[in-house]
C-alpha cells in the first residue's frame, strides 16, 4: 500500500474543470466579452479580484495576511514551524486592455495546486513536510503606478514602503490612497519564503515556434527606465515663428527615433521603446511645452545595457539641442539582469520529463514578481505557451490543455517538497 | 450746440475703470492667480461666463438670442428695421492652461464700446442709425472640439449644424451635448451682420519691435489641418523581438521630424505642428497600438499650401513604411487664406490716426472667428499688442493702457456708423 501511495502521489491529479471554472470566475472580474481585460493595480476591479481571491484562501483553510503594500499571502500552515515554506502565485493586475492571462493564470494556478496538493495529503494519508503560501504582488504591470514589480520590490527590500506608497498614478492618486480605497492596506510583515515557483504565460512564441509545451527560465534580463520630461515654451501654433518655437514634443520625437536607431546599433539582444508619452497641454494649436517619456532599455548583457545607457544619455541631449528645448530626467530605475536558482530549475524539468515533456530553456527578457525575489530567495519562472506569442493584448491566450499541464507541472514540483520536505538543502 | 455735439462726439468717452472691472470679473471665471485660464468650450467656467455676459446684456438692454450651436448674439435694436446691423465681440473660451484675454478681451471690449455708445447717444440726443450686436462665439479656439472656429463656422455656413453637433471632446461628450449641459442649447436664426468688427490681442509680437500699440489686419492665412491615426500593433515591449513590433509611436516621431523638415524646406512662410498627440494604451511597457497625430500646415499662400501637403501626405506613407505600421486619415478641415475688407481696414486706419496712432498693417496667421463670417459678410479684425509676443500661456499680457486704447477705437469706428449709418455703402 504505502509503495502505490507513494508512486500516485508523484504527480497529485489536478482537477481541471474547477481550474477552469476557477479562472472563468477571476476573468469577470474586469474582463470584457472580447477577452479583454481592464484590473488596473488597485482599481475597483482589482479589488473586486482580491475579495475573490481571499474568499477562495477562506474556503480553502489558507490564512490570509495583507501587508502595507498590499501584497496578498495565504498560509497554509500543516508542516509545523520548522518545515520550509514554499510560495507560488503571480499578480491578478493587468494592463489596461490587457488580456485575462498575465499573472492571473499564475495566481490562480498555484490555487488549483494547492488543492491538489490538500487532496493528495488527505487522500494519502501522509504527513506534510512543507509549508505553503500562495501570494498575490501588488502592480506587477506597472502601468498604472511606476514603477513595475512594485508590491515584491517592496517584500524583497529593494525599495522601500515609503517610496513605494508615495508613487502616484497619471490622476495623481498615490499607492497608498488606492490602497486604502479598496482596503487593502495592511500592517503584515515582509515573508521571504525558502523557495518560490511562479507560473505564467511565456508572452512570447518560442514554444509554439519549436512545438513544445513547456518551459523554465533560466535567467532574466535587465532594464534601465527613465521617465524624462523635455522642456519647451507653450505658444499659439499659428503665428508663432518657426525658427522661434521651443516644441517638447518634436525633441520626444527626434529622441523616439533615436531610440529605436540605438536598439538597431544594439543588435537582436538589446530591446528599447518608448511605450508611454504625455504632452501637455497636448492641444492641437499649442506648440508643446512639456512631453514626458517612458524610456525603456532591455538586455540580459551588463555591459550592453551599460553602454545603451551612456548612448540614450547622450542623444537626450541632442535630441534637446535639435528642438531647443531643455529636458530633465525625472526618475531612473534600473533592473540587474541575472539567473534563476538552478536547483528549482532541475526539479522543473525533471518534474515535466516524468510527465513526458522536454523543458525548453529560456530567457525572461520580461519583468516578473520572481525577478523582484530571486534577491533574497530561491526562485523559478516556469512557463506555457502562448498563442502567436500575444502578451498584453485581448487576444493573448493559452489553450486549455496548455493552462492544465503548467498546473500539472507545478502541482508536482510542490509535491516534491509537500512529500520530501526542503529539497534545495544540501 | 449742435457743432460742439458733434465735434465731442467722434470719439465717445470709454469708461476705462468700468472696462477694467468688467475684464476682471470675467477673468475670475476659470481664471487661476498664476494669470492661466481655463475656460474651454462648454465648460462649467464657460457656461459661468455665458451666464456673465446674458446678465451683462440684460443690464444694457441688450435682447440675447441663443442659436442651436451656442452662439450669444446681444441685439440692441434702437434704429429701426432698415438701419445696418454692426456686429462687434469675439469667444470667451480659451485653451486649457491658456491666457486670460485671448478672445476674452474681445468680448469685453464689445461691451465697453456699446456702454460709451448707449452713453453718447443719452448724452448728445442724436438718433442712432445704426443698430449693434455684440457677440460670444461657441468654440473658437478647438481645444475641447475640433475643428476651431466651429461658431463662427455654423453661423457662416461652412459647417452643417449637424456636424458641428456631433464632434466630440477626448472623453466622447458631444457639442449637442455639451451644450444641454450648461443650457446653451438655443433655437434662434443664423444671424448675417452688415459688418463685423473684432478686436483681439495681437497674439506676436510685430507691435512691441515696431513700438507701436495698433494693428490691423489686411489678409488671413489658410490652414490645412489633419487628424492622422498611425495603426500598430500592441505588443508586450520586453519579449518582442524589436524586428516584429508595430510601433505606431515610432511613426508618429518620423512623421513629427518631417514635418519640421518640411516648414524648413518651405520658408518661413510655413508653419507646421503637431500640437496634440493621443497615444494608446499609453502604458510604460506596451508598444503603442495607436498614435493620432493633430497636425497644422499654415501659411498665407495656396500654392505653398497645397505643395505642403502633398509633401505631407507623401511622408505619412513613408513613416508608416520604416515603422511598419498602418494609417488612416480621420479628418481633413481646410481653411481658406484670403483677405479682410479694405473699407473697414481704412476706417480703422483713420479712427486710429484720429487718435494719434499709426496703424500697423498685419496678415492673421492664425485663425479667428471673423475670418469664418469673412465668407458672407464685410469683416475686420484689428489688433493690441501682446507683452512678449506670448498668446495661450498664463503669461499673455496686454498692458491695462494698450487695452483701453484698442476699446477707443472700436469705440470711435462703431461710433462712426451710428452716427452716419452705413458707411459701407457705395
Amino acid at each position: 500500500m504505502p509503495e502505490v501511495t507513494s508512486e500516485a502521489s508523484s504527480f497529485p491529479p489536478v482537477d481541471g474543470e474547477a481550474h477552469h471554472r476557477l479562472m472563468d470566475e477571476l476573468s469577470a472580474l474586469g474582463g470584457g466579452s472580447d477577452g479583454s481585460m481592464n484590473r488596473q493595480a488597485l482599481s475597483a476591479a482589482d479589488g473586486a479580484a482580491r475579495d475573490w481571491l481571499a474568499a477562495w484562501m477562506k474556503t480553502r483553510g489558507l490564512r490570509l495576511q495583507v501587508d502595507p503594500i498590499g501584497n496578498m499571502f495565504g498560509f497554509l500552515e500543516w508542516a509545523g514551524p520548522d518545515a520550509p515554506w514554499i510560495m507560488t502565485g503571480s499578480h491578478i493586475d493587468s494592463q489596461p486592455n490587457g488580456g485575462r492571462f498575465d499573472g492571473a493564470y499564475g495566481v490562480v494556478a498555484a490555487c488549483s495546486a494547492i488543492e491538489a496538493i490538500q487532496r493528495e495529503v488527505a487522500q494519502s494519508g501522509i504527513a506534510p513536510r512543507a509549508n505553503f503560501i500562495v501570494v498575490n504582488w501588488t502592480n506587477e504591470e506597472g502601468a498604472r503606478f511606476q514603477p513595475s514589480l512594485l508590491g515584491s520590490g517592496v517584500n524583497s527590500g529593494e525599495h522601500t514602503l515609503q517610496f513605494a506608497l508615495a508613487r502616484k498614478d497619471g490622476d495623481g492618486v498615490s499607492v497608498g490612497d488606492a490602497l486604502q480605497a479598496i482596503g487593502y492596506a495592511g500592517t503584515a510583515e515582509r515573508v521571504v519564503p525558502d523557495a518560490l515557483i511562479e507560473l505564467h504565460i511565456e508572452g512570447a512564441d518560442h514554444l509554439e515556434k519549436a512545438g513544445k509545451r513547456f518551459a523554465a527560465f533560466d535567467r532574466f534580463w535587465g532594464a534601465t527606465k527613465y521617465r524624462l520630461a523635455f522642456l519647451g515654451r507653450q505658444a499659439h501654433t499659428a503665428p508663432t515663428p518657426m525658427a522661434e518655437r521651443k516644441d517638447a514634443l518634436l525633441a520626444a520625437a527626434y529622441l523616439i527615433a533615436e531610440l529605436r536607431a540605438i536598439a538597431d546599433e544594439g543588435g537582436i539582444g538589446l530591446h528599447t521603446s518608448v511605450g508611454r508619452l504625455e504632452v501637455s497641454p497636448n492641444s492641437p494649436n499649442i506648440v508643446p511645452a512639456e512631453a514626458v517619456l517612458f524610456i525603456e532599455l532591455r538586455t540580459a548583457d551588463p555591459v550592453v545595457l551599460a553602454a545603451a545607457e551612456e548612448k540614450l544619455k547622450a542623444r537626450i541631449a541632442t535630441s534637446a539641442e535639435r528642438a531647443g528645448v531643455g529636458y530633465e530626467v525625472r526618475s531612473i530605475d534600473r533592473r540587474r539582469a541575472g539567473a534563476f536558482d538552478s536547483r528549482l530549475y532541475a526539479l522543473a524539468e525533471e518534474t515535466a520529463a516524468a510527465l513526458g515533456h522536454e523543458t525548453v530553456r529560456l530567457t525572461s527578457v520580461g519583468g516578473h514578481d520572481s525577478i523582484s525575489m530571486a534577491a533574497v530567495t530561491p526562485a523559478l519562472v516556469i512557463g506555457v505557451p502562448s498563442v502567436n506569442g500575444v502578451i498584453h493584448h485581448p487576444d493573448e491566450f493559452t489553450t486549455p490543455e496548455d493552462r492544465l499541464l503548467g498546473v500539472e507541472i507545478l502541482a508536482g514540483m510542490l509535491w516534491r517538497f509537500c512529500r520530501d520536505g526542503n529539497l534545495l538543502e544540501a
